[in-house]
């Protein structure tokens, strides 16, 4: 029998679904909600139903949006111009943090992946194509993550992008910043070296 | 801007406000949260309302409780002659754990803290004298944590009780199991020293 009441025990066990919280933490965390103000569960509570019910995909980025367009895409001081291509919104996200693009996204939804079946169309190049021909976008940049399957995707989209008249570019791969260069893999070191440039 | 929408947001400012979460791990929860099956996170969202709801202290022994008498109170199995006595919930939580007792508990709600003015009447030193006075009890186990003030109040307790006709007992201290002789400190090594025993 467990030393909780079910209604704790059927907490504990929903909050332990979570990734990355197991069942120790599960229980403090249980514990936290018991002691805290009402009004700070509640609000918790009705964060995640809200969340589940309000935010889709926005239909011109596909990133995560409370409404149709996302702030993003309807923000007129962002450029029109720059398209940066990205696997998924968590990418966008990292990128927006990062403050260095100032054009719009592309979001696919994942990467090409032929063994499991994921081809072009599975990861919204239609949707890309259609962008582009529409004309306004003068640069496309390329930041699927650096895995095989990410490099392969900006391959493609190089390629399938060549009969446009636009730039298309690649987020470069190096030495991450504060990195400690006897940590860093060979294949990464070898990026760095043959994109070396002059200071 | 942040690079969220506003739902997603209140959701990760939400989740952070849990102990230990800081506001990467929010956002990684609230990521998971919306790729998880709806039903998944309503079931979660209606677990922290209802255990805010539902939850109360036994009013026997003052423990979490779904019921106005908890599972354990009124578990006839349990040995009514027995009395437990603890400073939380959370440390009846990990006693029943150990599986080491089959009593009942009292949990008084914390230590004595003169400085901070907390009495015994603060700490249901009345309703424990009450219990008492019934007459079923012949042994009270004080574990009460091992800090000064734990200490000083299961020191209290044995006090007030000393005008009763009934056992009076204190939780030993040691050194912890799988513990590292080399890493106990002077105190617990003085009183697992004092209370050696014969093997």
């Amino acid at each position: 029998m467990s030393p909780y009441p079910s209604t704790i025990v059927n907490l504990i066990k929903n909050i332990s679904k979570l990734p990355g919280i197991g069942e120790k933490t599960a229980e403090r965390l249980a514990m936290h909600i018991l002691r805290a103000p009402r009004k700070e569960a509640e609000q918790l509570s009705r964060s995640i139903v809200e969340a589940k019910e309000k935010v889709r995909l926005c239909k011109l980025c596909y990133g995560l949006s409370d409404d149709e367009v996302c702030k993003l895409c309807t923000d007129p001081t962002r450029d029109a111009s720059l398209l940066c291509v990205v696997e998924q919104p968590a990418d966008m996200v990292a990128m927006e943090k990062s403050g260095a693009f100032i054009g719009r996204y592309h979001i696919l939804s994942g990467v090409l992946s032929p063994m499991n079946g994921v081809g072009p169309e599975d990861i919204r190049m239609g949707e890309l194509i259609a962008k582009i021909q529409r004309g306004r976008i003068k640069e496309v940049v390329l930041a699927t993550s650096t895995s095989v399957e990410g490099e392969a995707t900006a391959s493609y989209i190089a390629e399938r992008l060549g009969t446009y008249s636009l730039k298309v570019t690649r987020i470069a791969s190096g030495v991450p910043m504060g990195g400690d260069l006897k940590y860093v893999d060979q294949v990464t070191l070898k990026k760095a070296m043959e994109a070396r440039h002059d200071l």
